[in-house]
């Protein structure tokens, strides 16, 4: 097993990542991570105004995969997700969806014990997952903005025993994860999920197969995970390849595939917070493959 | 039990609306309704350029239900609904999220039985919802249209179990019913789903207190419904209500609440493609009750 300390991490995903690790098609990696805010919130008294903004979102990585190369998909398995005892909660004026109707900055330390994160008085299950994961690409992309690499998606799906496919830009992929969150709601809306460091265990696979953004299996769905700044313009490229696919998987015209989709396929929201927002495309895996969504 | 013909029914909420049946707290009505597309079409060849569109989102009733005013809550719990054995799937160019890539208009007539749409090949087990359900408004809103009164939300978890809250502006409610579908994908991406006529049981009663929109009960959760022409509008007015609701049920200063509702609140879509969009807001329920969404 590979495990990669926390020490290595990035802050973006870019055309000259250098591999601090090397694995193999198959091979089980651990990635030990930093929470999002850069382990620089000790108490509540350190809002995020006053933290050092280079040192938010690192990543830890990147994994060079070998057989990893642009045209091909990277599939990335999670098996497990281990979090902290204790998370972050942030906000400030103006984050998030209702930034403008917060006066000052706000940070609640929380306590995780016995599956839930202590709230107050409210205890909420926790379900631990990956803000952000991501690959190598073309241009630098800071770890806080998601895209066709992946990146800071916040989808709460990307989760124990769910595969991500991400597209391969560079050689060996280069994938670095982090920005583990132990809950968080679709939508994150205040800026911030529950904040936490932990470790992430994932099997690595490279696949033949051409994706135009990243790609979630579930137990009984794929999910088209596309981020754009407008809402409304990462709706149409999430549809319009989703209709694709359907046509693709079924055999159907275009025009079939669109009434289809309209019957069967759900548009989601991951994220509205981050530099890009993020919907996901839900396709039931009775309508499509896994190839379907591959292209050429 | 009261039942309402298919042959009552109106094509806006209005101020002028005249009762077509009378109920009391407590009363089941069952509402037979028309297809959204009025019944017009009766096979392949009728597409939606062809048909009459003042024909169109006919709503049965509307019901007054005594004790029903300005300042109060109808609460209408689905008890049942029944679809006919035949589905109608339309679209047509500048309809639906990929509107301009609709080439001409295309009409499908599905076969529904044992369960199922039978879409081709491919059998789609039916999830009956309403799409139309709203109450006599201010102002004249036409039935395709959502809006704080209900209307056009096509939501699909308005559906037998789930319990839908009505402001009340005008006496007796006005209850009206119609649109049903026998299956719809989050989004409603192509403007239609699987359109059906059908039949809705309903049990009908009025509670002390305001409500802002339309709010959904289910089993584990509440749901706020919030339209507006433009989606990022219609997230910020249900992100606002949801915190507020967070806080007053959680005795939590708004900020608070706000990073409350970034873990546990859910962002989600109902649709996309009517004259306003339709997002809703989850809330669990152990973290709100009924009341705390009520002004006041």
């Amino acid at each position: 097993m590979i495990l990669i300390p926390k020490e290595k991490h990035v802050y973006s995903f870019g055309p000259n990542m250098k591999p601090v690790a090397r694995a193999k098609p198959g091979d089980i990696v651990v990635f030990e991570t930093i929470d999002a805010l850069g382990g620089q919130i000790k108490d509540e008294s350190d809002t995020i105004e006053k933290i050092d903004f280079s040192r938010v979102n690192p990543a830890t990585g990147p994994l060079y995969v070998e057989n990893a190369k642009r045209g091909k998909v990277l599939a990335v398995e999670i098996l497990d997700i281990e979090i902290a005892g204790r998370g972050i909660v942030v906000t400030a004026p103006k984050a998030g969806v209702l930034g403008d109707k917060v006066e000052k900055p706000r940070t609640r330390i929380c306590e995780i014990k016995d599956g839930t994160v202590h709230f107050g008085n409210l205890k909420i299950p926790v379900k631990p997952m990956i803000g952000v994961i991501g690959v190598a690409y073309d241009e630098e992309i800071p770890t806080g903005t998601p895209g066709r690499h992946g990146g800071n998606m916040d989808t709460n799906l990307i989760t124990k025993g769910t595969i991500l496919y991400l597209p391969v830009f560079k050689e060996g992929g280069l994938l670095a994860i982090g920005d583990l969150h132990a809950v968080m709601g679709d939508g994150e809306v205040c800026v911030s999920a529950c904040e936490v460091s932990g470790r992430v265990k994932v099997k690595v696979d490279v696949l033949d197969g051409v994706l135009e953004w990243p790609l979630l299996e579930t137990a009984d769905a794929y999910y088209l995970l596309v981020s754009m700044e407008k809402l409304d313009d990462a709706i149409r490229e999430g549809v319009e390849l989703g209709v694709e696919a359907l046509a693709k998987a079924n055999g159907l015209e275009w025009d079939d595939a669109y009434m289809l989709a309209s019957l069967v396929m759900d548009v989601e929201i991951s994220q509205l917070v981050d530099p890009a927002k993020t919907i996901r495309v839900r396709i039931p895996k009775e309508y499509v493959s896994l190839e379907a969504f591959f292209k050429g």
